[in-house]
């Protein structure tokens, strides 16, 4: 990360600080007309963090224990100045945004430390555990549940620095077993860059930056997840390093063996050890037999429908299966300037109108026959479901800029714009029930935007994912927040969606885990969570709802 | 189960204890020239079984106790005969049978009681509870892991007389409710008579015996696992009762909320409390869709090479996907008669000699557009692999004795035949190893039949499956076998394959299980035990060397 001012602004920033996103004319027109917003909204960044950083909470770890943990790593893999400190202090959700753009610094390290290998986390891990000092793994920093703050203080052991190389590929058995470090791009042009060529097919939002240690503790997918499948359908093995021992599985391709390990692994968030290593499936990359296709439907139910059918149909999955809803396509055809165009008017004219129309962008991979096939299927479903088929052009489009909607958030932001995501995962039975009262909370603060898209499509179900825009509260942004943001994850709770699909719970959807899980079933995690941690230094203060 | 007779017989037999398979001419021929058999070994049974039985253990539980019991259930529901009871000593496996021919009954637990309802189970597991009395779930009989034994007596709960019933189907979610005492064929006609028609498509070879319970237990597998999944990939949400309460996990199609329940659940082998209620993934079914196709391969490693490349190449994943080694395929050919054939001598001809070549069975469902497609696909790998294409008709005729082999367990033990098997998974490039060394270990003992399959096939590897024969030591047939079988599980853990691919653990590998793990995991299973179980009264005694 090249991180070369050391303001509260280049913290936040999602990306490379030094570039600033902005947004064009057509979102400026949107958000004046959705909003009121007047021009110099967009001249005068709210809140833009420009100030340097300095702390006021010193670290709590004296100057001989920062010795010691200096003697296990090397004085250069130590860090306790106050950038570094609150780098390391929150992930990149929207509540830390606004705290970071306040100058708040609720919860840092207290030092950060860069491992180098499993013998160094061994020897911090014993000594965090003799000191009872906190220790809070940290990979890509762009978690959104709150997963990386230290309420504690403690050590922040980034293992992005040193422990993020590829150990070894197997190409007969299509794995690839690294280092939990790793980014996503290194991994993903390493295995693209073999002879062979190989893909992991795991694209989440934040794959710029963003580790396998993350996606795996997260439970984490990509937008290809409907081919490719989640982050822990590849995962083959793990090793976990805890207070208590290693626990290494082997990447057996399946097992009868007792409760499932990885399984058990996967999705704790740190507060069970650290993942050092994990072994994937791999695929092969072959970018000339995607298929690339797209339709706009008269009706969200009808998109739903052909979604569900093709899941269904036992014809082959699909790789990227995303569906818009009537808002988010009607947002997206606004800020392009289609509403204003011919074509719009020739898609109403075919009875394609806005509020009701969606868009659905689709690739087929894999053997070019299976592609084509999957591609034939769809498009035939999708005809009898009343679309109308775009081509291969939008897809394409929306797969140049795939990463770049994360962008946004600072330029909405410097326009008081409240932008943040919350998701679930569905059955299809109760998914329009889900969709339709989860978008009538969020429509109780008016004007708001509530866009909506599906992506991650299953045989018996769905994900819905709520892009949600508000004005912010001037005077109050942090409890004007969090009061709209509760009434949303409650909403999805009340009506029986799960608390996350892919992003994880973290100390932001704790509060709900007992009420989604039920009390005998938290006892379980708990249980095992005093076993693996039972000094509880494993990234303690309330992620997950452990502690 | 029709139970006419009330002899040690009518315990082990596998299936109808009226019906008795025999030994057809073919499989005596064979036998006479592998293990130098007379006629006379054919016409008088060994160890048939047929005194009556009368158990030499007397229940463990007072009178007073056994009222208890009858008071929650209905005195109907309870059995305490010493025949019910020798029937919910063990399973089904040869160490199991062989101590039932010899009259032996070790492990007979002191009551039977069937639930009618979640609400009996709760109370008969805190009258065990309060009463420091054994519970051991049952169902249909089929453990071939030792996973249903009574080592300390206690309560049998058998789910197969009233928990074993359709609770509803979902036809939007494709999923159904069952509850965990419905057993294979009721489930899978239920689906199947079905206005649309659907399947579960899990069948295992102990299909007509086993339960849902059980398959989720243990983490279970069918014949056409390849494309239907293990048992684990079809469970979408479970309810586990356990002494310290009862989770309900949800049926979301995926989720990222911590640690998975599901798998937790999955593989606990009644060791954390009572599966009572499982939902799964349905499919459809459309028996007019499947193509049926076969093929004879020059050589093992080519046969392997062309499963492998199958399954990593992007064409969609053939249901049933299975291949013989030489040795099973000589073996079938010659209880066939195949191997006096002119047709044998073409193959021959062909290049397809006995000791080296491999038969291989495939069926391809779903769309059948994408049936084909698979279809098209293999036969050119397996043509390119130099195989020859043997049509359809060797695949239907194994379909319909599919579940058949296991019965010949009883004629071939009449005739002093040990006969059983080990099962493991291992990634591809480890599979000949594990194959040739396993068979060595085998061959020590001679003479010594060793056939293998595999028959649940993956991108990262596959699984092996070994059935042994050989001539029982007629004067010490216990102890014979369990150091031949022990070499043999020795053989699989030393070169790298997984204990259990999806028979489980149960008690009989159970020794093995620390090596497998690591101390550090099995610590982590022992406390996840130790939180649901504080009593230790679920399933105990050694299952999954838990206590």
């Amino acid at each position: 990360v090249n991180i070369p001012r050391k303001n509260f602004r280049s913290v936040f920033k999602w990306g490379d600080p030094n570039h600033e996103e902005i947004l064009d004319s057509g979102i400026r027109r949107v958000l004046k007309e959705v909003f009121g917003l007047s021009d110099d909204c967009f001249s005068q960044p709210f809140l833009a963090g420009e100030r340097q950083i300095s702390l006021n909470k010193a670290s709590a770890l004296a100057a001989p224990a920062i010795a010691e943990l200096r003697e296990i790593v090397g004085p250069e893999n130590v860090e306790t100045d106050d950038f570094s400190r609150a780098y390391h202090a929150y992930g990149k959700t929207y509540f830390d945004v606004i705290r970071l753009r306040l100058g708040m610094v609720d919860t840092p390290p207290d030092v950060i430390v860069y491992p180098r290998s499993d013998q160094d986390i061994h020897q911090i891990m014993s000594w965090c555990s003799n000191n009872g000092v906190p220790l809070v793994p940290f990979g890509g920093h762009s978690s959104v549940t709150r997963g990386l703050e230290c309420p504690h203080g403690g050590v922040s052991l980034d293992l992005t620095r040193h422990l993020n190389q590829v150990i070894s590929v197997n190409e007969t058995n299509s794995t690839v077993r690294v280092q939990a470090g790793i980014g996503g791009p290194r991994l993903e042009q390493y295995l693209n860059a073999f002879e062979s060529g190989y893909t992991l097919g795991h694209f989440p939002q934040s794959f710029e930056h963003s580790t396998v240690g993350g996606w795996v503790v997260t439970r984490g997918a990509g937008q290809e997840s409907t081919c490719y499948g989640k982050i822990e359908d590849m995962v083959r093995a793990i090793r976990l390093i805890s207070p208590v021992g290693t626990i290494t599985t082997k990447d057996y391709p399946a097992m009868s063996i007792g409760p499932d390990l990885n399984n058990m692994i996967m999705g704790s968030e740190g507060t069970f050890g650290v993942v050092t290593e994990v072994t994937l499936r791999i695929r092969a990359y072959r970018p000339q037999n995607v298929r690339y296709f797209s339709f706009i439907f008269p009706t969200f139910e009808q998109a739903i429908q052909t979604m569900r059918l093709a899941m269904q149909a036992e014809i082959g999955h699909p790789a990227m299966f995303r569906l818009s809803d009537p808002e988010e396509t009607d947002f997206s055809f606004r800020i392009k300037g289609y509403d204003r165009k011919i074509d719009d008017r020739l898609l109403r004219l075919m009875g394609y109108h806005p509020r009701k129309r969606c868009l659905m962008y689709v690739t087929a991979k894999g053997d070019p026959d299976f592609s084509n096939l999957v591609e034939r299927k769809i498009s035939k479903l999708a005809r009898q479901n009343g679309a109308f088929a775009l081509g291969s052009k939008p897809v394409l489009t929306w797969l140049e800029q795939r990463f770049s909607s994360a962008y946004l958030r600072d330029p909405l932001m410097d326009a008081g714009i409240m932008v943040d995501t919350l998701e679930t995962a569905v059955t299809w039975d109760n998914l329009i029930n889900v969709w339709d009262h989860v978008r009538q909370t969020i429509k109780k603060r008016s004007p708001a935007v509530a866009m909506v898209h599906l992506s991650h499509i299953y045989e018996t179900g769905a994900n819905l994912y709520f892009t949600f825009l508000a004005t912010m509260d001037r005077d109050n942004p942090i409890d004007d927040f969090l009061q709209f943001q509760a009434s949303i994850i409650q909403s999805i709770q009340q009506h029986g969606g799960a608390l996350s699909h892919h992003h994880g719970i973290g100390r932001m959807m704790a509060p709900w885990l007992e009420q989604e899980l039920g009390p005998d079933a938290l006892a379980a995690l708990r249980a095992l969570k005093k076993h693996f941690d039972p000094h509880n230094i494993m990234n303690p203060g309330g992620t997950l709802h452990l502690d």
